[in-house]
């Protein structure tokens, strides 16, 4: 405490977080667009507008900074998709599970997904990250899960619900990697009426 | 012609075939294994055991290479695939929808998945590659979609039915991509068992 008063501390304390922040955004839009081969932190405190040294400060290696910035981005999409159905706790109406599905899968085709993949498949290749990645990734993975169970109104406590909901999640990241390559997105719209129609019918 | 006879000629023939067949398979080993930045000519001649120059004979350049080696084993995949059900042909019985379902998805969870995986990633960050591994991966999946409605016995003619194929195989991407970082097989098990009853249900 000593001198410091609180007006001089907040603002301090906000511009390191606005720095943390830059960091993570700028290193996932280096990760969709370089790949991890080209994504260094010398690139992404560049992009971000920050010296190397401060950038090194927050992440004292480049594993650091890019499981911490995919940790980041999952974590604000979360939000943002609970924000889209504020309605939806203790279950959705079977007329929005096919708006919640279509949710879901749009979580999967953003620069979140591209840059998610870039990690797993870099991961995949270099012992150093694959068990931080994976350790991320089951994490994420399982947010979403509890994320899709409650905007669907899945009773998971009924024989293969939960394994519905999971089959979902894992075409919408099947939809996610198809659209990495062309434009998917005219097919992606009616696989994913179709299957909203299915789910919705499963999980009544 | 010539002094040359049949006999003279065919061995050779042979000796280049199989030539080129070990160097598509060292190539999709060795990008399932060290991804794109690990695969080079020179390296999987070494594998395949076959001189550089050689190696140069057969594909000219490393794009050439690579994406030839995906579609030499998807080629193998469908027809193994294909094998599997002999009497399939005309429409599947709903008891074998599920085996037909299950069959389906492993085709994504191998080392040719693996490979293409790495194909497709490396592409979206090169733009030589790009255009060739889309084009290719294009042609594989309206192949694979081709066999996937013949061996269900699903008629397309009906409204959903092609969206519910669809969808399925984009589950089975999915499903594929969830096993890069860890052994993920008990979770597919009880999700493809599931989904392969509620594809049965739809396509009755």
């Amino acid at each position: 405490m000593g001198a410091m008063t609180e007006a001089d501390r907040a603002p301090k304390q906000d511009r390191s977080r606005v720095t943390r922040q830059r960091l993570l955004e700028a290193a996932v839009a280096c990760l969709a667009e370089h790949g991890w081969a080209g994504s260094t932190v010398s690139v992404v405190a560049e992009r971000a507008g920050v010296s190397r040294g401060a950038a090194q400060h927050h992440f004292r290696t480049r594993e650091e900074l890019f499981t911490a910035a995919v940790e980041y981005v999952a974590e604000e999409r979360s939000a943002a998709l609970r924000g889209l159905f504020p309605d939806a706790a203790g279950g959705a109406a079977g007329a929005d599970r096919a708006a919640v599905v279509a949710a879901l899968v749009d979580l999967y085709t953003g620069p979140l997904f591209r840059a998610a993949l870039q990690l797993w498949v870099a991961a995949s290749n270099e012992e150093q990250l694959s068990p931080r990645v994976a350790e991320l990734e089951a994490r994420v993975g399982r947010e979403t899960h509890r994320i899709a169970v409650e905007l669907l109104g899945a009773d998971e406590s009924r024989p293969g619900v939960r394994e519905t909901v999971q089959g979902l999640l894992d075409m919408a990241r099947g939809l996610g990697l198809a659209n990495l390559l062309t434009d998917d997105a005219g097919r992606r719209k009616r696989v994913v009426a179709e299957w909203g129609r299915l789910v919705d019918e499963a999980l009544r």
